[in-house]
């Protein structure tokens, strides 16, 4: 046990990622998940529809977030400051409990196709949630799309450095991926 | 049967995406596909190693073709040039009959969330193939994946408008894909 206080959800998702790294994603089953978190397997079906959907948990969240986070950006804000804003308010989410299972949810990801599958979704997600939030906000689309793309691959990135830091450190996320996205926005003038 | 004259792989996509157009993907099984396209069970079996890879059919020929075209692009191109021949390399692969496909292709994956999954996690490898080629020829991390996403989402975006345009023309997909990129590329000036 780490230093944060899990609730059910939460030893759930870490039961879950430690099962997926020891044994295989495959040969774990919801009944050993629920097992590991000292629940029931109703409780599991009342947090999660399927092992798999352990592994995205808070997409929903994180979606929600990047798009309050953009619409409440200030009217003057170009597409990437609200994004920006959007990526900040998302990063609430992930907290010291997210950064301690980092890498064995990423290695969980690495030895599962089907994981692989679902991960990629979320990330698609995640961007067509920036990109509608934009387009509210009366962006034109070829900017929007765009500017969500660079919104998710800023949040991949800075979520990598993040989860490979000082796991004891207290440095929270919001951080890292602005890092990130203004490395990709300095990019984006080396473009031709 | 279209213009075309196709062989045994191109029959299996063909009869794959109307199958699960008519009946929907999670009732269609590998032997009514095979029937459909009038070839054996292990035919389909030496094209496919399920029925759900007939759907991302040539997601190798495709990451094969974008690599190579950035690889043979003049070493003065910029990164998006060096996308571009990778782009125009790829578009050669799709012709008339996924034109003529596309549209029941979409409804399929629209309807299924397992097909988005896959889908999506093509998407990625695309980029990824984008990339690693980019980095290849020397352009630095954060331009690579910037130019390899910008490749995905141009690719994407003039896929819909040529399949979504008069089957019947013979106007090749490059073109559309070329102005779709040339989009971003001025869209990426309008991101602050």
């Amino acid at each position: 046990m780490g230093r944060w206080e899990p609730g059910a959800r939460d030893r759930l998702v870490v039961a879950a990622v430690d099962l997926f790294t020891e044994q295989g994603y495959d040969a774990t089953t919801v009944a050993q998940i629920a097992e590991r978190a000292g629940v029931t397997k109703s409780t599991f079906f009342r947090h999660f529809p399927d092992k798999r959907e352990v592994l995205v948990a808070g997409q929903e969240t994180l979606s929600r977030l990047l798009a309050e986070g953009i619409a409440d950006a200030p009217g003057a804000a170009g597409p990437l400051e609200a994004v920006a804003a959007g990526l900040v308010r998302a990063s609430t989410a992930l907290g010291p409990m997210s950064r301690e299972i980092a890498p064995r949810l990423k290695a969980a990801i690495a030895a599962s196709a089907e994981l692989q599958e679902r991960d990629a979704l979320k990330s698609i997600g995640l961007a067509a949630a920036m990109t509608a939030a934009l387009i509210d906000r009366g962006v034109p689309d070829p900017v929007a799309a765009l500017a969500g793309e660079l919104g998710v691959l800023a949040f991949k990135r800075g979520y990598a450095e993040w989860s490979e830091g000082d796991r004891d450190a207290t440095d929270g996320l919001a951080g890292y991926i602005l890092a990130a996205l203004e490395e990709l926005r300095v990019a984006s003038a080396a473009l031709r």
